[in-house]
């Protein structure tokens, strides 16, 4: 538990989210913060995060706490610390302190809860032992795989409302988190001419996160495989020829995180073939994010993601057609198969505990397109949100050696002309981008991304 | 899952530990690796660590996995990757690839272990998804909290006597371990000169760690809060006179740890009040190191550095009496109430999942005795065995403030002389001693642990 940055301004914020639920929804809410999981014994633990739910309205990253939410009142419940556990963890706050900071109505022990669940919407922690506990009291199955019903759905929908635009308290955090990963991707370029393997710049970039006592919002990926998305190995050495891609986030400590990809030659010095695709990457990315402004759809600015990498492609002579119809025959998705980006806030894919709640405009679906299937997010976009724009170029074996698409895409890409392209694996150029009533503003942007800037970051050490 | 150490010596250890087992029990026994756990929604976990008794026999840290061994027979059990996740994580080993790495004598899917788990005895993983399944296929229950009973019991024991005394194959990852942690003691104290806050030092330490490609063994303790001996927190600032607590340890890729801590001043010099109290804690260190060998007693080293430190405390004025005589009557335990330290493998307590199974010999028990409750182990020491050795210092306001102990030890503490030393709030000198047949060696030995090299340093960078 960390209660090292607060201020009245807290108390503040929450007492505003709890008030805009309460002109959503007119029954209580009890939302548990959840425990700790034992890593190999009892005592050796996974560092703690409480549920992002959690801690929109409580602000503190409690273990075993509870609050409930109604008429936008806020009761807290929670055990104050034995006082034997004084020896070993100092003088924890006490409940009613920690009342005091969050401005909480009343704090009870937790052992009250279960008199005042009665009729009380929930949302499960990710924990077993929480979400057993939730469904214990709650009498009926709580369980994070299951979607939400009842009130427990409407519930969810009023959160999704709030959570998907930030407000000032969100976005001083996220402010702060995007900050961090900045210095933690320059870190990690400074490091890379002496370093011999992936891990080595992983461990200056985590290092510069944790020296800001945060946390990595996710697992990072950092690696000379960015054709594996979600390529969580580091042992990998450093070989000339080689694109690092490193995708490390920060998160607050209060849970709010940010999420940062670039990727950079581990020799100083892009070939011409990778610079071609990495102009390419970067030009959807730019393109991207000039189009963000209020009303655009989210969709329309993945589709354009997708067409400027087609039109990329064509221009090298590696797909042939026109861009447009390209796309629409989901070709780019070979060498692009994820979606644009995703809703970041509290989570780093924002909300997707509640699956396609927040991403998806009530009455959408995913589609089932081959180059659409893996859009996170599906909504006209408003101001506050904050989305992630990361476009790439993979080239995934098991996608191009496929020999379906092989035999499909015979004449539609020029395979012997991929082939002098093959010094490059994955590109991922990934920034934060915050709709704003004007249009948007980059988060992340005090972090280069043109290909000549990252060249003399790199060799500037 | 990880595989970028191996070696046919792995193969040929894992043999040798089964069929040891196989020469204690007559039953088979089936060991599950474990599964992820959630962070804050089902895609984003916190970083897997398998089950230690998995990762004993089966030397990888596999996800979702189980081992069966009977009579020196090696059965893996594990899906392979769905062809679809090729894009997400890559192209996995496929089981039968991971069989031959580790010398299983077969490899099936996980569905058929339902079929082969008639009597045979298990030991809980810690997570609530897999010891449920352990529950259901084995028809009884199978939890972390429970002690073993019947063939677990029987089992358990046979594990923690092999898992005492370490083998080659694990004291090659036990050395690594102690090297990488090392230096990141190391890059700790480098970096204190020019860092304003606990976290700083962390990121410098934990850092190091990383770009081994290894993870911290338990939750790093990086505090000018010393007193508190869990401290959790990073974000105080580092003032004029603070003595800083280090108490990190590195784990390697297949899950064995090292533990170190060492204690030094923010500003680069130890006041003199503080190296007073220093050197008697290092004088307890080096006096149980030197008393290591087979047949010593660990509670008789414990009592040594309890006798040390009282005698240091009796020479600074702090402690009036004899030094034998305060310790017969726990007073010690004012300033060092914890044990001296406990067994090191691949837990950092190791082998703590089974209670004191492995900390204590048969037919001993856990003393109510306030200077001695604490001891982790209490086993004659056997070559082959790794041990800490911690003493330490502390001025526990929850211990010197209580009303009792004022009154009880009015006489016995010079209160006015002990306020003199206010500036030393924590001070704890950890090693990893093995225990040879000819008496010890010091795994961490590397790290300097005297005063004078430690103001070195610090002051070098």
């Amino acid at each position: 538990m960390l209660i090292s940055n607060t201020s009245s301004s807290l108390i503040d914020t929450l007492r505003q989210r709890r008030q805009r639920l309460a002109q959503i929804i007119d029954f209580p809410a009890v939302l548990w913060s959840g425990s700790r999981n034992p890593r190999n014994f009892a005592a050796n633990v996974y560092p703690f995060r409480a549920s992002s739910h959690f801690l929109y309205f409580a602000g503190l990253n409690l273990t075993n706490a509870a609050i409930r939410l109604e008429a936008g009142k806020l009761e807290l419940f929670m055990d104050d610390p034995h006082p034997s556990s004084a020896l070993w963890h100092g003088e924890m706050p006490k409940r009613e302190e920690i009342a005091q900071i969050i401005g909480a109505d009343s704090a009870k022990p937790i052992s009250e809860l279960e008199f005042l669940v009665a009729d009380a919407a929930t949302i499960p922690a990710q924990d077993a032992a929480t979400w057993t506990k939730q469904s214990q009291l709650l009498n009926r199955w709580v369980l994070p795989q299951n979607p939400p019903q009842g009130i427990d759905l409407e519930l969810a929908k009023a959160v999704v409302s709030l959570r998907l635009t930030h407000d000032e308290g969100a976005l001083a955090e996220l402010r702060k988190a995007a900050a961090v990963s900045v210095e933690a991707h320059k870190a990690g370029m400074s490091a890379t001419m002496q370093a011999k393997r992936e891990a080595e710049i992983r461990g200056a970039m985590e290092g510069v996160i944790i020296a800001h006592n945060m946390t990595t919002s996710y697992n990072s990926i950092v690696t000379v495989h960015g054709e594996v998305l979600h390529n969580e190995h580091y042992h990998h050495s450093l070989q000339p020829g080689d694109l690092l891609l490193a995708d490390v986030g920060a998160e607050t400590e209060t849970g709010w995180a940010a999420d940062i990809t670039r990727t950079w030659p581990v020799f100083g010095k892009f070939s011409s073939t990778q610079r071609d695709i990495y102009d390419i990457v970067l030009a959807a990315h730019d393109a991207c994010i000039a189009k963000i402004r209020p009303g655009v759809e989210y969709g329309e600015i993945h589709l354009l993601a997708a067409t400027v990498i087609a039109e990329g492609l064509v221009n090298l002579g590696i797909l042939q057609g026109n861009a447009e119809d390209l796309v629409s025959r989901d070709i780019h998705a070979l060498f692009f198969p994820h979606g644009i980006g995703h809703l970041l806030g509290l989570d780093v894919h924002d909300m997707e505990d509640l699956g396609d709640l927040a991403g998806y405009e009530e009455g959408r679906n995913r589609s089932d397109r081959f180059g659409l299937s893996y859009l996170r997010l599906n909504r006209p976009l408003r101001p506050g949100m904050l989305v992630t724009i990361e476009p790439g170029f993979y080239q995934v074996p098991a996608i191009l050696n496929n020999p379906q698409n092989r035999s499909t895409f015979q004449y539609t890409v020029n395979w012997d002309r991929l082939a002098e392209f093959a010094d490059v694996r994955g590109i991922r150029i990934e920034d934060d981008v915050l709709v704003t009533a004007e249009g948007s503003e980059v988060l992340t942007a005090a972090l280069p991304n043109d290909a000549d800037t990252i060249e003399q970051l790199i060799n500037s050490q």
